[in-house]
């Protein structure tokens, strides 16, 4: 493949002088807005310091991952798992700190055993101590490797309705573990089709013929002398997938297998000796590490995603030209397109709008996570329903405008090598796993209705919601385009919408219980409107919280500048892409979505112009991106060339499909075939 | 894999019962429906036949799809193009006739050789009556194999950039290509990398030093006798795409590679023996032919794979239950749900429309081929237009439509093993292909343009744009929401957003102008209110056309009736989706909106009831689906365990990752590795 360094400065490179030009004068400060990112300059030293390690060593290198199978992905990935765990070893860098989190952006998550860790933190969040003192070493040094068993061929987010039974037989002192029927076998959980030797498994606890619930057992499931499975267990890989090939996501039957009583996870309730069932604890704090893998999920993964996309798209429109703006010109860079324009920008501006999101919603999971050490709870059913709220989202804007990305990139963005059709099929995954979307907002939706009741009543409400409470503004006022830039102007008018949209679905649900329907009917007829009302309050609080972090960047006055064009993009693109919902009541008129989108159409030309340091701030090395289309370089056509030639289509087997096909074709033609 | 037959009844088959009951009550006759669907009962017939052909060769068994890397799917389709061309020989199938079109349809498109069918298309379009009379008997014998190569690494959308020369030279009467940079290698072209022997090369013609733009060239690229690259060729695979991967588009790179004056293909222009360049005729016959190609791929592959993945999504939808809708109640289909319907019917009646749309383009067509053969070319930019603005948009909704399926279908979506990452990864390049969506889309604005000045001068425009002469209704005057389910309420309110959208860019542009901007510049700053307003003509036109489909049903109570509904939901939703359309200026008010939307989730209910039959009328073959949640008997969670068995990841290799990574990790520890 083609060669890439480590490198950044284009002074000792040779550059794409169409890429090059647009460098020479960024209206702000790219390095420091790359500090700003990775939240302080130490962050960053630590991320270029792994980033080094980890491109230095060839058992880390990406070449080769668009030409691989299913299985060759697998054992590059296994492979580079245990190259790394060895590594972090010998660093002694904790599976838990930055530079693991480091490793995992340089590698582009592509290595196995993630699982290992879910494995790991769900003993933490779910066992006894004694129970923790005996997994966790082996765990932590890979005397075993675990998987979390908890999706089902028929459930998903319906976690009451698993059908895994787990029967405690009191004379062997045992759990029994059935998969009943086919529906019932595990399918999914990462790392169990060929790799992992224990799981937890999710079961239907049975006690004395009555059911307890689900609760989680740990099982093994492969011998650790020669791998073979258990007794009982038939286990195996789902097969190929949209992305994520690189994971064993596996099946899993189980037939009367038996693990010892101590094996529950007990925690939060135990079975006794005799098989009476205790309860002891509160299990909302391990509620609050569910959702708190959200959280990271989307400041790890999903965003990132994102910014590479842009990088790459980005970078490829100002290589990229293509007829003529002006008669007579050279031909223009694509970028230079106001429907380019329009297509790259406002997703660049959102993946500034979900970092910023992603930095309050950290901050605001630090302040809750501290109150709930004070064994304060009060505000878990805000997070949860903002997290979720927020999941959706950003995976769902994400995984689109990786999308609008790829394709703005023409028929270059088909081919695997420009990186961005693996980034799509990759970020696809995210609007299920962890929540899928609807439901995550349904619940966000039932949240905000209980809220609107509470501050009608004038009852307090949590912080995010507390607006709510406030008398709805009637009328955006503004008369000139320029005004619609002000963030205290849009964020209000988001505001309005939030409201009005909350509000009207509240009143369908009243109006149909008032007329004789249940509850749960009700709701029910009401829920593609309730997931808009969802949707408008999360949508309004990214809004808010971007224009909140312009704020706070007073002391750097460039990056400033530049981040409030950004954030109005992102305001105005939502507005411009929603007109409905503006309009709908005559919060605004259609005079001023004239105005709004004039001032929309001005922001785009203005940040183009910083488009290409916008990307360079992400800091992404060419190894991170992989993409023959988004090297720093710029030098496309070139890379595609190199890298196409080594695909196996050209090094393999080329001439034997011509043997034995098409040269008896030609040979004979079709009357002799 | 899983054994599938040929076999409609469900009498004969075991369903599961959850999808059983689904189908015995249909509100129409679902048998008569697929007729109409195919054009007639002698269609249906013949495409029975051909697919009973089809699916009982085994070669043509399409079970390991999901399982091929990039070579052994390019094998597998030359093997089965292969077979096919000695089969269509035999059975004397014509490679233009309806079987061809059956085989395409029954093979899932997976069949290597397509470019030659343009190879010889284009020889046909473009050639003298010599021209035809040498090469069309070769190709049509299979003595060589054609591609086509028009696209360059560097210019796709923008044919006169492309950088290819042909220079002729007078002493030795030939032509001498050359590709003087990298950017100038041709790329992408099908069925090149690998297996083509001849192309058709689109390169910039010069003759004494002059450039007379680009032309035509046959060029033998691979020797007959050994297959190796002739003289000066340098070719082979672009290598791993987003799907495709069956084809091997190709990069080709030219060094003086000579061809005779003879290889010149000269319909519309010569160069004679002393470098005389002549023209003659008119090549728009040959502008007819190119914009043809854009409506036949609607109806043969963009909508046929946006019913495929309405067919499994809505099959799948109700065997899969999930949660309770009533409390105690049995797990519910998910298609029950409010919101899943609101995901899959919308789609569901995107595909009727377009299917509609595709008659009526089709009828459209026959009348202007009749025209031009009479040499009557008046209706040729009316044509171009439309099929550009339609092709655009049919392509987005298509693939929008079958990725809203495939995440419908949750993480079981995600498998290959569904058959809708397939779907969605190969409707993908439609929007790409035979014509980038947003530069088709600005053609169409341009006639627009054209004609609103027309109509406003009260000149004669053509029928397609009749309605912009119309004075513009400036009130929808309904009060309640079942007046919004009649067609020509909707129809008019469509008509009325897209004179306005149109109207309101047409206006920028002149302000513009008049302000003292260059035309070209005013164009650039208008382009995304005219892609706007191209989009908003198209809309139009699909309702309307539906709605006149419809109309004609008369005859067949039943499927009217149905369809009468899916036309209101198609227009409902596409008015609930771009409610800001439609409030802009007052055109509907805020609580016409409510009622919409009311009367929009009355006819998802509605629509419910029939969503089986509706996919089922589409009458495709399991063989032709490959998915293991779309089959006719249902049985959606046995299928993708039996599928996922076979799966190479299971099959092979997977001792050998243990025995090189894993054991010594297990034994060893980290401590030790």
């Amino acid at each position: 493949m083609a060669p890439t360094r480590y490198l950044r400065s284009s002074a000792s490179r040779d550059v794409n002088p169409d890429l090059d030009i647009e460098r020479k004068t960024p209206s702000f400060d790219v390095e420091k807005l790359t500090t700003i990112l990775d939240g302080g300059a130490e962050n960053t030293r630590v991320r270029r310091a792994v980033e080094a390690v980890i491109h230095s060593d060839p058992v880390f290198s990406r070449e080769d991952k668009y030409f691989l199978s299913q299985n060759e992905s697998y054992e590059a990935a296994v492979k580079k798992a245990v190259h790394l765990k060895k590594m972090m070893h010998q660093m002694k860098w904790s599976w838990a700190g930055s530079e693991c989190k480091y490793c995992n952006r340089a590698l582009g998550g592509e290595v196995a055993f993630t699982l290992h860790n879910i494995f790991m933190e769900s003993i933490l969040a779910l066992s006894t101590d004694e129970q923790t003192a005996k997994w966790i070493p082996l765990a932590e040094n890979y005397r075993i490797l675990g998987s979390y068993a908890q999706t089902e061929l028929g459930h998903g987010t319906y976690i009451r309705g698993f059908e895994t039974t787990a029967t405690f037989n009191i004379s062997t002192q045992e759990f029994v573990l059935n998969t009943p029927k086919i529906s019932a076998m595990k399918w999914w959980p990462g790392d169990l089709g060929r790799s992992a030797t224990h799981t937890v498994v999710f079961a239907q606890l049975y006690i004395k013929g009555k059911c307890y619930g689900v609760h989680p057992f740990i099982v093994q499931i492969r011998s650790l002398h020669d791998h073979s499975p258990a007794p009982g267990v038939t286990v195996g890989d789902i097969g190929p997938k949209m992305d994520f090939n690189h994971i064993d996501n596996g099946y899993l039957l189980l037939q009367d297998v038996r693990v010892p009583r101590e094996n529950m996870l007990s925690r939060f309730c135990e079975v006794l000796a005799d098989g009476t069932y205790v309860k002891r604890g509160s299990e909302k704090i391990n509620y609050f590490n569910m959702i708190i893998i959200r959280v990271k999920m989307l400041s790890n993964e999903v965003v990132p995603t994102l910014m590479k996309a842009c990088t790459i798209a980005i970078r490829y429109s100002v290589v990229r030209r293509q007829s003529e703006l002006m008669p007579g010109d050279q031909e223009a860079k694509i970028l230079d397109y106001q429907t380019q324009q329009q297509k790259l920008l406002p997703v660049l501006a959102i993946a500034y709008a979900f970092h910023f999101m992603n930095e309050y919603m950290n901050e605001l999971f630090s302040k809750g996570y501290r109150e709930i050490k004070q064994k304060n709870f009060d505000s878990l059913p805000e997070l949860h329903a903002f997290s979720s709220g927020l999941k959706a989202i950003v995976t769902e804007h994400s995984t689109a405008g990786v999308e609008t990305c790829r394709k703005a990139c023409g028929g270059h963005g088909y081919s695997l090598l420009s990186g961005l059709p693996s980034l799509y099929t990759r970020l696809a995954a995210s609007c299920t796993y962890e929540g899928e979307n609807t439901v995550l907002l349904l619940q966000t939706a039932r949240f905000l209705v209980k809220c609107l009741g509470a501050a009608r009543s004038g009852q307090p409400v949590p912080p995010s919601v507390a607006y709510l409470s406030a008398v709805n503004s009637e009328r955006c006022l503004v008369r000139d385009k320029r005004d619609l830039l002000q963030p205290d102007v849009y964020v209000e008018a988001y505001r309005h919408v939030a409201i009005r949209v909350l509000s009207s679905a509240a009143a369908k649900l009243q109006a149909l219980v008032q007329s004789g329907a249940e509850q749960h009917e009700a709701w029910h007829q009401c829920t593609v409107q309730l997931v808009h009302a969802a949707k408008a309050h999360c949508h309004y609080h990214v809004v808010k919280s971007f224009a909140e972090a312009v704020e706070k960047l007073g002391q750097e006055a460039g990056i400033q500048r530049i981040m409030k064009h950004l954030c109005g993009l992102f305001a105005l693109h939502g507005i411009f892409s929603n007109t409905g919902d503006f309009l709908h009541d005559g919060y605004i008129s259609g005079d001023q979505v004239d105005m709004m989108t004039a001032s929309y159409l001005d922001l785009l030309a203005i940040v183009r112009k910083d488009a290409v340091p916008l990307v360079d701030a992400f800091d992404f090395t060419d190894e991170t991106l992989n993409s023959a289309l988004g090297s720093y370089d710029g030098h496309v056509y070139r890379r595609l060339y190199q890298w196409a030639r080594k695909s196996p289509s050209n090094t393999k087997q080329a001439n034997q499909v011509y043997e034995n096909y098409l040269k008896p074709l030609f040979q004979n033609g079709l009357s002799k075939l």
